[in-house]
């Protein structure tokens, strides 16, 4: 059984890293909130298990601790924000929030990040729209690590898509995932795990079919959503080019082959396009098309019908985008947030090198 | 070999139905247009080979041909526009238009559409925007065929989505594609050469895997790109679900199960919650982010890198979405278009009920 830990001990770590690398206190508290939310939501490659990724970041000067965030460019419904080479993490509520007030008057607001970095969960953003009854969308692009169709060289990240749509009486739809066929944490348990991937996941360093999960290692690559052409493997090779042109072509950021890589020990690309990663947002006021009310009293009938389908042999239920994580969110708020041994070392190492106190299994 | 027709031979010819079912001469001419512009782009089953099905749709009184179509509720950025049962071959161009008259004003606009009907391919409506220096957006809830991850039900429709990027010196990138592994198009064309649909495709009307492309006539389903949960179906049931609240729920059109269908033969759909179906378009003007000209330079270098990206044994080429319509386009435009015996059939017995001159080909 792994170790359990509260929301609150791990927040508090994190918070306290964050204002170890020079964050203030508002950014460093916004930075462990982004982080949390994905351990919270069961994304567990994506949280805490995160933090010394970015403190490496810092330490070779990629991540600016104290940026100056700005808008260089606006219109009454969009914005380019620069992010001064902050944490992701801190930038994307920054920009959501940009996309939020540009919808409070134009009815939406979309907003292109450049000079960002890594910015956790998609979905996290994407949920602050939630409570001002609008639509939120977040997408960023990634470190290189996809082939588009009939491509052996790596061009694309995975480039995640989030999207989030208020309801009545039911959870809220929250859509949040990489536009591959598995996102690299799924690769990664199955290394653990000493296990093959399903086909159409990765591919050889020579464009061969792959069921390697240690692929990418070997010089490899990810698969767009679909896998191969004839399961439809160029409309995920689409949507991450959209994603990656909306996020950084809109914002002049780097873009395809140029995004600088996650891992801090990875050479920067040559002859980098742009500043930075890109991110994209967007906010919809739900009433700048119809009634708030006649929008969600369909969006419950909408859930309804769904949850309430017939399913295939084998399976209880059909999901609505976002039931998985929001469920998980319930039960790790009363057990608390499960850490393999590995994260947990490497947070403590992370707590001597700070000198700070270490996290404590509840 | 099937026999040719020129553009303005099959132009004219839809432009004469369109008339004769009681459509103005401007309608007549912007529904001729969307419908030609699948047939030049290579998407077979979009084109003349629905013209008759749209009108048996008339003939059931489900398409009006002399609608009122109009803004019923707007912001800066947005507007909701009611199709009045119109032809969405004429109520997509329109909306389009609002989106992009938007777009000029507030740097974004964004049109969800009810009381419509079948709107052609998604990408023509989209490239509207390419003239005018935006990014062009279209979207479009169908009926419903797909069955969602672990559902036996069919509870959404092929929703497509369309995105038109402009470039400098390259072509623009415009891709359009159905939300599912498959669209319905290649069903078809397996059907006609009995075969078989690689795995992924379909499943029975049980909800067990399928390679029979006849699946469903026997009350099966499509499936969502991806096929099953392991190659990732929960996202391509996700993309369409955020096609079909887009497009329906925004608006208030008909939504999931209760999409009216295209076949006029086949019953509406019992309590249906809204008013005929739904399509969604965005416009962004490129110059509300930054200046056109860095834009489309970055565009074409993006462009560049993945047309000269190494491909995988047996491929020459990588390509940019909207290539391969694009190329259809260019020798169709020479050779004309070639038209399945089934078709000119169809077609001439058109001819035949409304007492205009046949197709004749070249």
């Amino acid at each position: 059984m792994p170790k359990k830990f509260s929301y609150q001990n791990l927040f508090s770590f994190s918070k306290e890293v964050f204002l170890k690398i020079g964050c203030n206190e508002n950014d460093a508290k916004i930075a462990a909130s982004s982080l949390l939310s994905a351990d919270m939501r069961g994304v567990d490659s994506h949280g805490v298990a995160r933090l010394s990724g970015y403190v490496r970041l810092w330490e070779v000067k990629r991540i600016n601790p104290v940026p100056q965030i700005k808008i260089v460019h606006e219109s009454p419904s969009t914005a380019v924000v620069d992010g001064d080479s902050g944490l992701g993490l801190v930038v994307a509520p920054y920009a959501m929030k940009v996309a939020i007030n540009k919808a409070k008057n134009a009815g939406t607001g979309w907003v292109s990040v450049c000079n960002s970095n890594h910015f956790g969960i998609a979905g996290h953003h994407a949920m602050m729209a939630l409570e001002h009854d609008m639509i939120g969308m977040a997408m960023t692009n990634a470190s290189p690590l996809v082939a588009p169709t009939f491509s052996i060289d790596r061009l694309l990240g995975t480039n995640p898509i989030a999207v989030a749509i208020p309801a009545g009486s039911e959870h809220p739809f929250v859509a949040d995932f990489a536009t591959t066929t598995a996102a690299n944490g799924k690769l990664e348990i199955l290394q653990r795990k000493k296990m093959q991937t399903p086909d159409g996941w990765v591919q050889t360093k020579d464009g061969e079919p792959s069921n390697d999960a240690n692929e990418l290692k070997n010089g490899g690559a990810l698969l767009p959503l679909g896998g191969d052409r004839e399961h439809g493997s160029h409309k995920g090779y689409a949507l991450g080019s959209i994603v990656d042109i909306f996020s950084a072509i809109l914002s002049g950021a780097n873009y395809g082959p140029w995004v600088p890589p996650f891992p801090a020990y990875v050479p920067m690309p040559e002859n980098m396009p742009g500043k930075g990663i890109g991110h994209f947002f967007g906010a919809m006021r739900i009433d700048a098309f119809r009634p708030s009310d006649d929008f969600k009293s369909n969006m419950d009938n909408w859930i309804k019908r769904f949850k309430s389908s017939k399913t295939v042999k084998g399976e209880s239920r059909v999901l609505i985008p976002g039931d998985t994580e929001r469920e998980m969110e319930e039960i790790r708020k009363i057990e608390g947030i499960p850490l393999l041994q590995a994260v947990i070392d490497d947070l403590n190492s992370l707590a001597d090198k700070f000198n700070i106190e270490s996290i404590v299994n509840d």
